[in-house]
């Protein structure tokens, strides 16, 4: 049974990464007999440049008709500001979260062990650091009506925006988060600020009652701020991390920087189906930008991602994951990560020595 | 002239720490004759159990007849989910800031030197740290209107919430910033969501013309998951940093946590008049309440912020800090900061150690 898997470069260093991850993908698809077959989509700045829109029609519906998405990362500076809001490159990207139903967003934050004394954190704080966030991804402010820039009764301009969660929503995502962490430490930690927020007030009582589903999970709450906190001062407590749309952009961010390995970091968005659209942590660093020195790793490791959970090939991705760990033991480092005693190699060499090790 | 001071205790560890930073108040005022007057009220849990109402009606007097407030900590386990949600005892700190208009938070993310090797991230990257965050703190999804829990069309509950900044409320809190890095590396670094949030478009575009009366200050623009990515990994590029009520309370909290100096941290929240409320970055800290090991000190420099800020004594606010460096090089150490070599000592005798360093 064949698979279609997109795959959407974007902007930006997404080019030369996502070649990278084509190539690892086509390695394990030869050789492991999966069946995999291959699209080409556009998304972000230059979609709308040759089509008009950052989220083009023809992208749409290949989206839709694929089993797995595998994208690099949207934006640059000559977009910024040039167009219409609702034609910007990252429009592109919410609207296809929205368009898909990618309620899920997956985001681990680990630290890999070459690479910890890399990390900004004390290597204490950060070894063995395994940390799953799972942000809710179509709701919340960033969609919530009303919104916009209005005249107030003091004939003065405000900017507003709908911070909004339905039971069902809060319900969904927190059976996900319950079900990931039946498959870890069994551990869920709710994040909110149900101190001061009525929309987290309704997250927090939702969380209790879809916990009860779960006797083996511990939940347990932390306000956002204290949870900004104990990312830096201790991260190791962490099992799964369950929380909104806004909170989830800020936290995933700041842990992928806390493990030191944000260059290895993947990440996957599922909807109902478990189709999945499948990114690395970082974006789309336009100051490197086709100078092929970018880290492809995480891309590859979304690739890894991606055969696990959406293309039924798990065992393949154990040996991406594996390649990936004999390529860092070897010490071939793109710029990024480097580190005293290792080999600098190039993006495209870095892409190639995966699919060597594979 | 007298000068009319305002010490309010609140909950837990407040208790013990305000009565230290008092005896040092006390000091100065004696030695440096600066004519204070102290009033005591009550704030929080506490308040709410005495007075039925966690922002008492006395306080409130109080609050509008004092030239400075120094407050504590509040809140507690006792009190979740006891009482109705408008008594509890974060709405008496929500109420005195909107009550008093306290629009302008002060949150300095300074490292002490003596304890920079116990922060978590490398010594190199938090030595010499000094940000200046600015938090606004009466608008925003805080206080915004509508909010609540509703049942929607599709007949279930929804949350929600509304993020709103007017164009006067923005401009206000930017001059604020701008001011401040003026005397500080002329550097203002304004936090948004623009890419997705309409609320943040307009605070963009409002610092823009705020900047424009500041030729000598730099201003930049971050986006939040950016701003909590940068905290982590390169804190000093930071010199001023301004953002809205939700984005401050994560990032400044994030912040604190990189100094490795939370137990030292003042704030100050001041209003139009800049009649001000000072307290301590930390919280009450219900685990270790009433047993005299908190760390008193991040009060005493809340102490000192005041006496700089609203009382006119700048000359008192330095001998205050130089009295704290004074007990920190000697050795002394609350349990929360203690490093190998140094001496433990207890809330009350660090307070102690302190007015004897003056
Ligand atoms: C590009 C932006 C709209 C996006 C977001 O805020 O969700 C990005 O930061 C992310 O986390 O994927
Ligand atoms: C206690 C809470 C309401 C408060 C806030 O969120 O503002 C606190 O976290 C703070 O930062 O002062």
């Amino acid at each position: 049974m064949t698979k279609k898997v997109l795959l959407i470069e974007g902007d930006g260093i997404g080019i030369e990464i996502v070649a990278q991850a084509e190539k690892v993908l086509k390695a394990v698809n030869e050789k492991d007999n999966l069946g995999l077959e291959f699209d080409y989509g556009m998304l972000g700045g230059r979609a709308y440049d040759q089509h008009g829109h950052p989220y083009p029609e023809e992208t749409k519906v290949k989206a839709h008709q694929s089993d797995g998405i595998l994208f690099g990362a949207l934006g640059g500076p000559q977009w910024d500001g040039k167009t219409e809001r609702h034609l910007r490159p990252e429009q592109g990207l919410l609207d296809i979260r929205s368009d898909l139903g990618l309620f899920a967003n997956f985001r681990p934050a680990t630290a890999f062990p070459q690479l910890v004394d890399a990390a900004p954190l004390k290597p204490e704080l950060v070894s063995g650091l395994d940390i799953l966030i799972i942000r809710e991804l179509t709701g919340g402010i960033y969609f919530g009506q009303p919104r916009g820039i209005r005249t107030n009764d003091q004939g003065e301009r405000e900017g507003f925006n709908t911070d909004v969660y339905s039971e069902s929503e809060i319900r969904r995502i927190g059976h996900v988060a319950f079900q990931a962490a039946q498959k870890r430490d069994k551990r869920v930690c709710s994040i909110d600020k149900a101190n001061v927020l009525d929309v987290t007030v309704l997250w927090r009582e939702i969380m209790e009652e879809v916990a009860k589903d779960y006797p083996d999970v511990e939940l347990s709450h932390m306000y956002v701020d204290n949870a900004a906190m104990q990312l830096v001062i201790n991260p190791k407590q962490f099992d799964v991390i369950v929380t909104g749309n806004l909170f989830g952009d800020i936290l995933s961010d700041e842990a992928s920087m806390v493990t030191g390995s944000i260059g290895m970091l993947p990440s996957a968005s599922l909807n109902e189906k478990s189709a999945g659209f499948y990114e690395p942590c970082h974006g789309s660093a336009p100051d490197i930008a086709g100078q092929n020195v970018a880290n492809p790793l995480a891309t590859i490791m979304s690739a890894a991602m991606m055969l696990q959970y959406s293309l039924n090939a798990p065992e393949s991705a154990q040996k991406i994951t594996q390649a990936v760990n004999i390529v860092l033991d070897k010490g071939l480092r793109t710029r990024d990560i480097q580190s005293e005693g290792c080999t600098i190699v190039s993006c495209s060499e870095m892409g190639e020595a995966v699919v060597e090790a594979l």
